[in-house]
């Protein structure tokens, strides 16, 4: 059986259709949402629509204790402060799967414009921040969240993964390809989320122009 | 017969590679170098590659006279002297396609790393640099210099185009079509330059760890 997730902000359009997805490849989903009585009708929803699938729903906190893996799934607005509360929760060993976009928006500007994070990229802000042993990859930025909660669009595209870890990069990509359509890459170190987050940027921009939902393909690999 | 194209800066691998592409498609390509005897001497190189091809060879401010549009293909640490060599020739009207990245390998550092350009990135300081009336557009970026050099190598990748007018991307557009395999994508304003130099770094990165030379499609047009 495959090990458990646990989605931080699940009940956003990003985090429910990971998943969604991830229950319908039989992976476990732990539904977190900052308020426990939303994680659980996010929860009932993902089964309404999966129902072969192992969803529970817990708040945050509880949610994020509840897998080795954690996707945080939050608008970047709410990535300082839920990081803060799970500083007791999360523990060494777990692995953070960091989705964060620090798009404009987070501050009433363009979606097509990102803000500047002094530390480089919302992924090494979220490293700043977790508990030391817990590890940061950043990954699934470039996946539509309608597309990902519409289980009848067939999906076919590419996931960056950035992370100074090759094993903790692999253990992400081994769950993105659970997920039918979606073929992760190696894009490279943490550092690299400075490029990959704000290819969101990038795709709504060309979302806007084609009117559609934009993903990524690397070429040549 | 299809317009003259200049490309400053086309003893280079990116300009060299776009030049034969170019001349195969029956564009007219004027090759500019620094000095005009490189200058011919690429232009016989591309003449050789592609027999049928139509090029000449100019010092880069003579080139730069030669066609309405003028690809910079210059690195990042000669694009600002480049532009200042041609501000008394560029003129009203001319279109200049941008394709210079600020990669921090200008300094010494790493092509997988980006130098930050107060204007916002390359093509933002391009603009600022021509003269009133030559308007600027970005693209080009992910293309691999090797790659479109390597005539027998089938191309199958897009080409992101930032502009802040539509009919100057469509200029670009129409030009990028011409070479087989590869597809236009407009991407919106130069500002998206910063994201789409960026990917310049980003697939660096994937390609030291997928030893390849990749490019980029976006999905869902």
């Amino acid at each position: 059986m495959a090990a458990p997730v646990s989605i931080i902000g699940a009940s956003g359009a990003l985090g429910f259709g990971l998943a969604v997805r991830w229950g319908r490849a039989g992976v476990p989903v732990v539904i977190g949402s900052r308020d426990a009585s939303r994680a659980e009708e996010a929860a009932r929803r993902a089964a309404a629509a999966v129902p072969e699938g192992d969803f529970s729903g817990a708040e945050n906190a509880q949610a994020a204790a509840g897998a080795d893996v954690v996707v945080l799934s939050v608008p970047f607005r709410s990535q300082s402060e839920t990081l803060t509360n799970l500083k007791g929760v999360l523990r060494e060993g777990q692995l953070v799967v960091d989705t964060t976009v620090p798009l404009a928006a987070a501050v009433s500007g363009r979606a097509t414009r990102m803000l500047g994070v002094w530390q480089g990229s919302a992924a090494e802000q979220a490293a700043e921040m977790v508990p030391d042993g817990v590890r940061v990859v950043s990954a699934l930025h470039t996946v539509s969240a309608p597309m990902l909660s519409d289980l009848d669009h067939v999906l076919d595209e590419d996931v960056l993964i950035c992370g100074d870890s090759k094993a903790d990069r692999q253990v992400v990509a081994d769950l993105v390809e659970r997920i039918d359509g979606l073929r992760p890459v190696h894009a490279g170190a943490l550092e690299m989320a400075r490029i990959a987050e704000s290819l969101t940027a990038l795709l709504i921009s060309i979302n806007v122009r084609h009117k559609t939902h934009a993903g990524l393909k690397i070429t040549g690999l």
